[in-house]
């Protein structure tokens, strides 16, 4: 199963023929191809499949609860199968395909050279990364997490008005199940996300792969804007209150406050009460998205947003805030030096800690804390010495993932980025060349290999 | 069945338990409902009731065929039953309900007095006026009159992609009768269409009623905004093509432009690609309601909106261009000095003419061109003099209605107009008074009485 041939399988599945764009949402039919064909390439490679109380699938080689009984925790990498609204192909399953393929370059080398993992690897297909269908990003590792509580999660709804229970049912499944999943997550000794680059970090770095360094800080606010209900053929202008007038100055408000505070700031989904031609809007909501490398910066920008939708006597609520969320920083340092082909840790004493971030790099690791400055993925380090040992480019992003939620519970993880060509992603453009996809996986390989293999 | 009863009768029907508004959208549950409301109402009256070939209901107080072999044609009232979304109770069945109050008013006068109408007299309810399903508004009045082919009114979608053809079927009729109905419109020899008023015109002249002149040169065009997907955290703020700040910036424009030329322009409707909150959006469609008094304002506000709009690279799309639909102005005299109980044509013989336009007001009307200046349904006619007979005022409309289809069409046509307190309209909180509502049949009746009574 080379790694062309699994993308030949699933790239059919969820495509828009008109725009080559994915709509791959989360308890559809579409996800539940997707699930299939994962459990089936699992099986394939002689992997032990489980799910956790979210449905977020995890396959095992090694036997992590005898390893748990050793004192050991697992290696897990994977990402997302499931897309944003006519999505690419790349974000979410690269890093499932790639994982895939990473096994198989393993085991290749486990039949040839004798090699074996001392402790379990694991892939996982997390669930509903995009909250394309019912609104909430990283839903599967937010339940087992306990960032999302069931009931909350139970009660959210899609477009049609169907909650994520009965979304659930209808998939055949059980919403008394979902709930935190602490026994899953403590099978995870180290967690690493391959993923495609959603800027143009690397393509100004001339590298095919990076190692995160951290999600900026970011959240959601609706706005909504009140009006009144009116004919729009017979309404003086001055007996109007059209709530769109107040939107479209917090949307140019809020890209002049990006601008400013040298952050992002984005309202990309509206909603118009009534919403017909000939009416004046009674309510109009905007989404508002701000992010970037300094959260002193993006809750500025908010304000400034904030303040232009009170002339027009909005309310704004924030939906969502999540700080900024570093990732494990001597995990870092050791993915940037296996994927150079460097010892792990120099001058530390091999076999020193169980935990990659135990004590054995403490000390020579460089502190990564979030850049400053640059937005989205670009803006890689670019320090000759410890900052970038091996020549491998540190890049922090502005896009949340699966793995973020995991650090923040406490899990040590990493992420990888695989060069995109143009930056663009979420849309039927994202691109990744298939030469860099194959230093993904060589590189993911290598790192799996380094953890499992002499992470003790 | 007093007006009292049938409103009753049909409050509950597509109500909101939330807002109060109603949704009554063709060939829907409710609209069937209405309709069979009508049809019971019709039979009550012993009115014989027919469809015409898209559908829209013609209930006659005689026959109108055994008038056409006299070489007479019928007087027609009669309004619609939908609703847009999230409407008011008045707009539509005021005119249907005052209707059949004003048949009560002249069966009553035929039961006691002996009055015998001498033209029959029909009742019509329109179907799909609003066009809130399937977003051409007077489908029902266009398809019979030619205006809008059978072929697109088939194809016209709604929000869930149904055909109007599908909708038509699952409404249990036949698609294939669609199209126009010149054997239905030669029945009709003058149409009198009352309606709310949806601006505060009477208010301020302190008239429960008035007659309409004209309706407003009125359009609607859609602007596309180009843009390109991409992810809203990671792209950086100079590698954006943001479609929204295009749109955000015709919003402000339009309102700028009405205020500029002196009409009406709203945005009060937009679809955004790919919509999600973490996507900068691919494309922002608006659409632009305009109407003023004056074509050349309006299509100059249109202009001032599309330059802005090209500044973005925008598309803008003529969807629908009205010009200025008079009605009959010999007619529209004639209805005012009856209802203010004058005699219909001072100094002009008896049965002159079979036709209201004929020659027996010509010369003795005042011109009834379109109002300049004012807007909505504001700024009648002060003059005390032949431009206001007996008092009662005279109204322009920026809002479309059937009456303007069948004026286009060469039927003579008038409208009366009752008070709305408010001015608000395609709105919960559209109202009417009782007693203005009483004031409105009892005009109607009125006119009718004159209409079939006298008219030849």
């Amino acid at each position: 199963m080379s790694f062309a041939s699994m993308w030949s399988a699933i790239e059919g599945v969820g495509r828009s023929p008109e725009t080559g764009g994915y709509s791959r949402f989360a308890w559809t039919r579409e996800d539940h191809d997707l699930r299939e064909w994962f459990a089936g390439e699992c099986v394939a490679r002689g992997l032990d499949l489980t799910e956790d109380r979210m449905g977020n699938q995890w396959a095992w080689w090694g036997d992590p609860d005898a390893a748990a009984a050793r004192g050991q925790k697992g290696v897990v990498t994977g990402s997302h199968l499931d897309s944003v609204p006519d999505g690419g192909a790349f974000d979410g399953p690269l890093g499932v395909v790639s994982a895939l393929a990473a096994i198989d370059v393993l085991q290749a080398k486990a039949a040839s050279d004798g090699w074996k993992p001392r402790r379990p690897i694991g892939v996982v297909n997390f669930v509903d990364e995009e909250g394309a269908r019912f609104g909430v990003a990283c839903a599967g590792s937010r339940v087992i997490t306990g960032v999302l509580t069931a009931d909350r999660a139970r009660s959210l709804t899609d477009a049609e008005g169907l909650t994520m229970a009965e979304a659930l049912q209808r998939a055949g499944r059980d919403p008394a199940q979902v709930g935190p999943d602490p026994a899953t997550l403590a099978r995870v000794g180290a967690f690493v996300e391959l993923h495609v680059e959603q800027g143009r970090g690397l393509v100004d770095l001339g590298h095919p792969v990076a190692v995160g360094t951290d999600i900026w800080p970011h959240g959601r606010w609706r706005l909504d804007f009140p009006g009144e209900a009116n004919h729009a053929g017979t309404t003086r202008l001055e007996d109007r209150r059209d709530a769109m007038l107040g939107y479209a100055r917090a949307v140019l408000a809020a890209r002049a406050a990006a601008e400013l505070h040298g952050c992002v700031a984005t309202i990309g989904k509206v909603a118009v009460q009534p919403g017909g031609v000939n009416a004046i809007p009674s309510q109009v909501s905007g989404w508002l998205d701000a992010r970037g490398a300094d959260e002193a910066a993006v809750r500025a920008a908010v304000a400034d947003v904030s303040a232009e939708a009170a002339l027009a006597g909005a309310t704004v609520t924030e939906e969502s805030w999540t700080p900024t969320t570093p990732f494990d920083s001597s995990l870092a340092v050791r993915l940037q030096r296996v994927i150079a082909g460097m010892p792990p840790a120099p001058g530390a004493p091999a076999g020193a800690g169980a935990d990659p971030r135990g004590t054995e790099t403490e000390g020579t690791a460089p502190s990564l804390g979030p850049h400053v400055g640059g937005t989205g993925e670009a803006g890689g380090s670019e320090a000759p010495d410890g900052g970038r040992p091996g020549g491998i480019p540190l890049l922090g992003t502005g896009a949340g993932h699966d793995a973020g939620i995991l650090a923040n519970a406490g899990v040590p993880t990493g992420m990888l980025f695989v060069r995109n060509p143009t930056g663009i992603s979420h849309s039927p453009r994202e691109w990744a060349e298939r030469d860099d996809c194959r230093a993904g996986v060589a590189a993911l390989a290598t790192v799996l290999e380094d953890l499992a293999g002499e992470w003790e």
